[in-house]
């Protein structure tokens, strides 16, 4: 159902500055930049083994972002688990019970079809699940 | 520096109950559990891909578990990267002037080594690097 951890998102004021702390000091590569409008976000990939971390700051000020910031300050916003095939996870998702905040899949970043899970499905963790678009598997 | 993703963190309150919606409703294969003294934790591992959900609940009340439980409630507590050697790994953080609340590894699950950056560094995520047991790259 659900298939490799793809990323986690992490929630930051400062783009630029976020980045620079990832690469130079954790020695992540930069692997993509992207204002995201669906979510209200400029969000940045950094490489880590098969994986990323996206780190997202708001540009739109009614963003669940920007909300998350102002309540919790910058930090791990959400976890992602990549499928192959995103229609029919969310139907196994919902047969299993499990709540969506997202019934329909979204324009995620990379031309991605992404959905969230409540977190109360989840033990309170915001969690995504995300088809990449065609060719892209990294 | 640091290799792919190996797990994420996720406090709960009754980890019979959070291993239950994991494994039953998301899918994830139960593949460990113990009680890690060093940390006051009681902790299962869900497989997912090449790395886990590790589900973590405080036995020890002065736990750091135990005290983020208190603040936050129930949710993403951190995210650890595999090295395959943590010594060296510590080595470079410290010399790229990442700040760490481990100076030295400490005892982790499954036999691993695993030391914790200090969020400061790392854009408040709380971040771990942990070096697996020999043997154990599962």
């Amino acid at each position: 159902m659900l298939g490799e951890i793809d990323h986690i998102g992490v929630a930051v004021e400062d783009l630029d500055e976020s980045i620079a702390l990832y690469r130079d000091r954790l020695g992540m590569r930069e692997q993509h930049r992207e204002t995201v409008e669906e979510f209200g976000v400029e969000a940045a990939l950094l490489e880590i083994g098969g994986a990323h971390v996206e780190l997202l700051t708001p540009v739109a000020a009614d963003s669940a972002v920007a909300r998350f910031l102002e309540r919790s300050g910058p930090g791990m916003h959400h976890v992602a688990y990549r499928t192959e095939d995103i229609d029919a996870a969310l139907a196994r998702l919902s047969e299993a019970g499990v709540r969506m905040l997202d019934e329909q899949p979204r324009a995620g970043i990379r031309g991605s079809r992404v959905a969230f899970l409540h977190p109360k499905s989840t033990g309170g963790v915001l969690t995504e699940i995300v088809q990449p678009s065609e060719g892209d598997h990294g």
